[in-house]
């Protein structure tokens, strides 16, 4: 996979011993103020770093990202305040940016405080490693793939995705890096996505594409249904490929085009979130059509995704249509179970209400595969929505119950 | 434990031949015209029993119950609705009993059209057993215990609890059966509860009565989160014990006694459905205090006890709070995270939002008994309300996933 970074921001990876030995610090930086956007967690229960950093993108300018990794700083506190805010001075006075112009993303085990003494440390010499050049001297790896590498807790691989796109006035670039869940350490559930591109983008017009296209892909993505204190999908846009500003003085058509590149990054990344779910052996992918809107063709798409009789069903591919069925029944979305089709991978087993006889072996190789389309027609609009989930496996079980006994 | 069995009521059941061998059928015969209530599953697809016992229950009165296990009779077609009726025709036939006041629930695979010969030949044969006092002719066992049996799809206990209350004007007798989510055929989620009492009590008292009771109590026990599409609940009262009625004649007070008794019982049989979950091996209680109002407090308990995280979490006997507080945040009720405390078993871990220090292997050991008690204080008012789970085990997996592979 060839990666293309954007023009404009600098990526550095440590370990500055939050977790035993992998890296687990990440920064950004961005060499101006770039303009930037966020979605964040609904969870009632939102750590500091999630409510500091929602005030950063509300102003809607950033010039540095520090991520920790291995540690939630939720649930911690009063000093889970102060560590957020001593994170953003200590990145500020390092790197000599704004200190409410840094976001901070934290993701790891909730109830205890950060060690603080490390994370100053680990900080100060990542952004020497950016401001030299060289990581060597610093015990840090400069890049994407550092960077993508050091917000991982236990996702089996490094989730990264880049897109080139061609505006009228030239090439911009795009860059996603996430991290999902992986939870073989306690409590840790935390969804994290960040897009950079090198496009000038003005802040309002970047969010007004980031929030549709967040609701399109990171929300639709399920794994146990355990929204998080920390999740947090930020899109940074530097300016630095030049030309005029999207959602300024670009012609309008480079906004849509940008937008839509940016969409499908991200619903790759939600992808690669979903399939490397806890103790996943398959990809989910539940395709709603002709329900009322789009919105509620994603409610269904997300409640069937996130069934744990559908996700058990999948794991051992049994072509149990009947647990679809229900599952989309209790979403909150009215339809006619008399006009719904429903189809497991490319086999049709219920058309407008009344099951048809299916081949049950090709249904189970269709359910067998490494992803799996399940699709459910509706039959009351023109509403369509994707989720994406996995599968449930005994390793889930085994990952989250047994770690620790 | 010995079950005090309410007058009016003659309970049979059998083997019809919906299953390979077990019991499959279970009938109940009033002697009159008993009153009754029903709650049934908010689900969009909901099976033809459903719908046709709902409206028996919507006009009050009710003569017999039949009760089909091993075929969910949903998503069958329009031959659904004719076997349906054809069942209230052939109980109301068989047992001189009005058609429209035979209310019917099926439970088990879904998609399958019920196999009628047998099921006619199977409610023919239970009449006749109720009619004679005798079931070995019609190879039927008679009583509740033989009707809890036979209503039980793979619960690996049967499910029945009974209650004498002391009314002003006299003893009354309530049973109650149920059965919970048993899976291990593909496709089985149903949730039956059923209450009989001698108690004279009037339509609408006892709708008034059923309805919070029943949101108390079975509509907070989750297993898996999946709802199906044949959960009912139905109270039958006979009035065989004599004496006034309740919510018309009857002192009031004794109304107040028979609700409470009632909502005792139904406390009972949710927890043992709660307890047979699939592959359950704890009880799950959780307790909410201190929210805005008892719905709310009974909002939060539901999503504590039906988080995978929170359920792998007691399955590894792991005090793992911060997943509970984090499960809490995502239930849609406001709540400020500084005023939370939080207990697993005997032990505070989280005082007034902030972490408390605590003796790790005492509370692994109160997450290792056969019950184990959550407990979550919000700090925001004065309503309170529990909600009954169990743990996620490898084998609820294997039951769901593994079966026909």
């Amino acid at each position: 996979m060839t990666v293309l970074p954007p023009f404009g921001f600098r990526f550095v990876g440590l370990h500055a011993g939050v977790k035993r030995s992998r890296p687990d610090l990440g920064l950004v930086l961005c060499e101006r103020p770039a303009t930037v956007a966020g979605v964040f967690t609904t969870n009632v229960v939102q750590a500091p770093p999630v409510v500091l950093t929602r005030e950063v993108a509300g102003r809607g300018r950033a010039q540095a990202l520090a991520v920790v990794s291995g540690n939630a700083n939720a649930a911690t506190g009063p000093s889970g305040w102060e560590d957020t805010r001593a994170i953003q001075e200590v990145v500020g006075e390092a790197a000599g940016v704004r200190p409410e112009e840094v976001a901070v993303a934290c993701t790891g085990v909730i109830g205890v405080p950060l060690p603080m003494e490390r994370v100053r440390n680990g900080l100060r010499r990542g952004v020497a490693a950016l401001v030299q050049g060289d990581g060597s001297g610093q015990g840090a790896a400069l890049g994407p793939a550092a960077f993508a590498e050091a917000i991982r807790t236990t996702d089996t691989f490094a989730k990264i995705a880049s897109r080139e796109v061609a505006l009228s006035t030239g090439k911009a670039r795009i860059l996603g890096v996430a991290k999902g869940s992986g939870m073989i350490h306690p409590q840790m559930a935390t969804m994290l996505a960040f897009a950079f591109t090198d496009a000038a983008v003005a802040a309002p017009a970047l969010r007004a594409a980031w929030r549709p296209i967040c609701e399109r892909t990171f929300n639709q993505v399920t794994v146990d249904g355990d929204t998080s204190t920390n999740d947090m999908a930020l899109v940074f846009a530097s300016g630095a490929a030049g030309g005029p500003t999207l959602g300024e003085d670009a012609p309008e058509v480079d906004l849509a085009t940008f937008s839509d590149a940016l969409s499908a990054l991200a619903a790759e990344l939600a992808a690669m979130i979903a399939r490397d779910g806890e103790g996943a052996t398959r990809l989910l992918r539940v395709v709603v059509t002709g329900a009322e809107s789009d919105e509620k063709a994603r409610a269904v798409a997300r409640v069937v995704a996130g069934s744990a009789l559908v996700k058990a069903a999948v794991h051992g591919a049994d072509p149990n249509w009947g647990r679809v069925l229900a599952a989309a029944g209790r979403a909150g979305v009215p339809f006619d179970p008399a006009s719904v089709s429903l189809w497991l991978g490319p086999h049709r087993v219920l058309a407008a209400g009344c099951p048809v006889a299916f081949d049950e072996g090709a249904a189970k190789e269709a359910l067998a595969q490494d992803e799996v389309d399940i699709r459910l027609s509706l039959g009351s609009g023109p509403g369509e929505g994707v989720a994406w989930g996995c599968d449930l496996s005994a390793e889930y079980v085994r990952i989250n119950a047994d770690y620790r006994s």
